[in-house]
């Protein structure tokens, strides 16, 4: 099988299975299924789940897409090259309750007839309260994950990710981090095989990570002033993602599906003129740890 | 008096001619004062009015800053300037209820030590629901303004604001448009002082249009279906402000007071996956009107 097809059906079989995970946890929410064309070529499969017990709004979208070179690609891609092929899954979790935190996972795989190829990918966790030992949890086992595969992949992709989801206009990082990766070319070490294994070891660990974070905190009673920072800290979520992020970017530059690619939008978000928590409180503290560099495995 | 000086002082003295009118017609809202410096020079007063009867948020922002030139202005300024000098007035007005427009009005002047000097400015409506007396009220008052000082005017900018005030990705206008323009280069017919006329005129039609709206509109009652699709429109307005505004880029990208850019942004904001009006209803209808081209002064 042409290496194309084995990493589309390894994406879907991924996302269906992501999908079974939440919709288990859940409890009551059901992903919806819209399948769509891209007007270049190829398309997708968008899988939303709305007004769950748990995910007031989550996203998980699979697409092959290809086409030619968009202009904006060309210094990215070989000469020679005319056409692209692009693969990925896409996820943006919005849990009902402040006591959750957003996430986001990225798988992705770019090839063009010029004989590029590359890998991409990342998850990152935005809490709305900071908790450490969360903290510690998730990027423990983003870097277990990493080491199964390369040692020098975590010590790179984890201060990748502290760059890219970064809200550069606020001085502060979207969440806790996670990791980031792109244009990881396959080379004797990684090759193509290894790297789509792991890509697919991140969709698990995804899975696994984040139904953790439901079971344990779902049942967690919140105030309303806690839903009120959920609301701004969401705000600031939509800032990285219509200023900064990559992929709502080139989504809206080739004409992608637009609900496919604004899915990751919050059902509610809010902005209060120059909202400022506390010296000390919860909300405060949490701010203290939107940075770079802070260090969550010892 | 140097002309910088005039126009700050006339921008400044027309900042608290609209605040009072509008607090004046809310009655109960109070505006904020926060005097602020820019990192390169200058600074202004961000005015901002919170939880009123009326207006659940709105910005009405005076600035005065100067600098050297950055470097993406360079190519639309002579080769011989080093430094600007910008100046304006900038206003986004979120009322609580869905049957008052959201608005925004802009008048901007900018100059160099080179000899550049051009205006630029603008009012947009962007209804909830497009009630046709409202919009045919407001264009015909922006005509009538416009015609005072140049009758090529109206016919210019009324096209330039459908064109500008776009969201290029869902191919809707934000609103029913305006006026918009940029780029004015005082020249004899229209000297920097009958531009500076205009502009001020536009200030006072604004404040006045909007106390219209307001008085007009305020008791109306609504349902939750209305807020509801009020906080999509709404989802819309920050989509446009946030992905396509030049003001908003602008002031990004010379790190301007993010609190004062980000003023524009509505206290609550909303994104429904595939949220499509029934044909007929009176959402549908609005979604209608938001189209370029459409003349609303007969």
């Amino acid at each position: 099988m042409e290496f194309k097809e084995k990493i589309k059906a390894a994406f879907m079989a991924a996302q269906s299975r992501i999908c079974a995970a939440l919709e288990q946890e859940d409890g009551k929410g059901v992903f919806s299924q819209e399948h769509w064309q891209h007007l270049s070529g190829g398309g997708g499969l968008t899988r939303v789940i709305q007004d769950g017990n748990v995910l007031e709004k989550g996203g998980v979208n699979f697409s092959a897409v290809e086409g030619d070179i968009p202009t904006f690609m060309k210094k990215h891609v070989s000469a020679e090259a005319t056409r692209f092929f692009a693969t990925g899954i896409s996820i943006v979790l919005h849990p009902s309750s402040p006591m959750i935190p957003i996430t986001h996972m990225n798988v992705r795989y770019f090839e063009t007839d010029g004989g590029d190829a590359w890998f991409g990918g990342g998850i990152d966790l935005t809490p709305i309260y900071v908790n450490e030992e969360d903290g510690v949890y998730f990027h423990q086992k983003l870097k277990d994950t990493c080491d199964r595969f390369n040692p020098a992949f975590y010590p790179k992709f984890k201060p990748w990710a502290d760059d890219y989801f970064f809200i550069e206009h606020r001085e502060e990082t979207r969440g806790i981090g996670g990791i980031f990766y792109d244009y990881i070319r396959p080379d004797e070490d990684n090759t193509r095989d290894v790297m789509l294994e792991f890509a697919l070891a991140q969709t698990e660990i995804f899975a696994e990570m984040y139904v953790h974070f439901m079971a344990k905190h779902k049942h967690e009673v919140y105030t309303e002033e806690q839903k009120k920072w959920q609301l701004i800290r969401r705000g600031r979520y939509v800032e990285f993602n219509l200023v900064y992020d990559r992929g709502t970017k080139f989504g809206l530059e080739t004409k992608g599906r637009i609900e496919s690619i604004l899915m990751s939008l919050p059902e509610h978000a809010s902005w209060h003129y120059q909202h400022e928590p506390m010296a000390g409180s919860p909300e405060w503290q949490t701010i203290q740890k939107l940075k770079k560099g802070i260090n969550w495995v010892k």
